[in-house]
């Protein structure tokens, strides 16, 4: 045994370092972390079983030797979208409770940022970082793997990336959107608008094209969408291209492809929106055309804020639990800081359905051009 | 001359390394910065001339010696709130063409968060802070002198402090209260309801009181109340202690505050909110009322949003000029870093005033107890 681990030789746990000195997990977390309370008899045992064990994590090394760090580094695709605000927040709670600072990095949705970001966060050894990644389907994630590579933990959020072996915290846009079809359609709603959809300037005309588009978008916009085909199948309602939003992710597109929408030979009767923009973007197309919810039109989006609660009338919204998404994200990280394994790769927080006065029935019949 | 300056020796300006070079002072400050194109030939005569007189900022000692860091610091009080998010946006897009990343933190309106903020910040060698203090008029800033006195230069942002000599960049709160408020009485209102002013459990029943209290506030809190007093004083009317909220700024206490104004025996006909929160919890009020915006009271807030403009009917607001105060702010402070002198402390960017349909006049003299 003490030969096999001489020849590949692999770190000690944190868990074998409480062993040895015969403490609590916990116990010896905190005290190899340095943060919170710890008696200096304890932190004796506990250095001493790290050092016979030849325990070094980073935040060992940088705590005892070059200095404390204590820092977590969180990259997120967009500061200015409340649904990240409010997730670092919750990020930001764990860590301090934890003895841990926060900064944070905005990409704005390009990959470049984002590599750029994570570039300046190992240049601050941070200790550890949190990502919601830019990265579609389609893109190399290679700047996560180095980081990985490079003994920095990251745990990513929003978005999971299939191939990689990262714990992911994420919500349940799948099942939060089948269940917004599905109230459109126990409504007695057919024509469901979904926006958005993946971008694409390829032509999406059968489920197989949106399909493929869709592997090459963001992960939690390509499951929202799944969601909605979920719905659609359960109900057994043909998919119509011609309802799903393949533009650009904008507000303004938003509400020309709800008007579009509105002015089918069969318009649409509900629209299913998977973002705040894309949520004002419909009301405008809604307004107008002259249209009003919920009598003309059903709507629903994501994600709830208190705006929604004051529209007349208010809107039923999809909430995701930011908070509760940020405070998870941060245990697992910090965690793993501590020298715990990721045993779970995959968190899945539930949304709430916050039903208020946005769905009823379909109109009846409307000729749309008199 | 060269006997006083060894007396009392300053460190030379990059404008006098540039002269010494023979070159623009763009150019100087760029290769001593680090950042952007200089030719092989003109490097070496700013660094020869920077040599010969001693100059030496922190950014020239950490890119020529210890590491270049390139990297701004931003300290905001509340990442969730869409202005910040706005400014911060405009930070990064400046520095980002200025060869600099910014990483965020944010305080909650703590200010124990912001001074282990500082902390951070000084620890991770930014080259710069911005900062949007959380401290009230009667907080010590030791904080952020301190930093100053350590060589890293500060800039405030959208909450100036009176007594620091430190270049501010604000936006024009008193003048935009107070047009907001004049609009109002321009159309015949004369109770105006002012949500939310100087947070405080002291009575305030005359304007000197009111004044006490708003000393103790946030700068900008302070100014958006001094401008809805200046419209009362030009139109002579006189301050009504009952119409301006001092409970804890939330948006619940917003919607109680409102209620009991539109609950006088004198209701207030028109609503002044001085941020989101206080314009939704005041909408939340109106509707649990039983009344209608504009018919019922007029409606304008601070700050504009997607959501505002699709509200029915959509709300006048004052929009801020949010990407502008963070160019100008990152502006201020690269130039700093770059060894400029800063001789403008106060820079006041405009708002704008987007007029929709929340202000029409008063109503007909209304029994609120029939």
């Amino acid at each position: 045994m003490a030969a096999d681990r001489d020849r590949s030789w692999s770190p000690p746990t944190i868990s074998e370092v409480a062993a040895e000195a015969g403490v609590g997990r916990a116990s010896a977390a905190r005290t190899l972390g340095g943060y919170g309370y710890a008696s200096p008899e304890l932190r004796d045992r506990v250095l001493a079983a790290a050092e016979k064990l030849g325990y070094r994590t980073n935040a060992l090394a940088r705590s005892m030797s070059t200095g404390i760090s204590h820092t977590l580094g969180v990259i997120v695709a967009d500061i200015g979208n409340p649904f990240f605000a409010g997730v670092v927040r919750g990020i930001s709670d764990t860590s301090r409770a934890r003895g841990f600072d926060t900064i944070v990095l905005s990409t704005h949705e390009e990959l470049d940022e984002e590599k750029a970001a994570i570039g300046v966060l190992v240049d601050k050894r941070v200790d550890g970082i949190i990502i919601a990644s830019a990265a579609l389907g389609r893109d190399a994630v290679d700047h996560i793997t180095g980081t990985v590579d490079r003994g920095v933990p990251v745990v990513l959020l929003d978005r999971a990336i299939e191939h990689l072996n990262l714990a992911s915290v994420v919500t349940d846009n799948r099942e939060a959107a089948r269940r917004a079809a599905e109230l459109f359609i126990q409504n007695g709603h057919r024509r469901i608008g979904f926006i958005w959809g993946p971008a694409t300037t390829e032509p999406v005309t059968t489920r197989r094209e949106l399909s493929a588009a869709t592997s090459n978008n963001l992960w939690s916009d390509g499951e929202r969408l799944r969601g909605y085909l979920d719905a659609l199948d359960d109900a057994g309602i043909s998919f119509d291209p011609a309802l799903v939003m393949t533009e650009e992710k904008t507000e303004e597109n938003a509400t020309h492809s709800v008007a579009r929408m509105l002015d089918l030979p069969a318009p649409i009767t509900a629209i299913l929106c998977s973002e705040t923009d894309a949520t004002t973007g419909a009301l405008r197309a809604v307004r107008a055309s002259g249209l009003r919810y919920p009598d003309d039109v059903s709507i629903i989006g994501f994600d709830d804020s208190s705006w929604a609660a004051v529209m007349d009338p208010p809107l039923t919204m999809i909430e995701q639990p930011m908070l509760e998404l940020g405070n998870r994200a941060a245990e697992i990280l910090l965690d793993e800081i501590d020298g715990g394994n990721q045993t779970q790769l995959m968190h899945t927080l539930e949304s709430r359905f916050i039903e208020r006065s946005s769905v009823t029935g379909p109109p009846p019949l409307r000729s749309r051009n008199p």
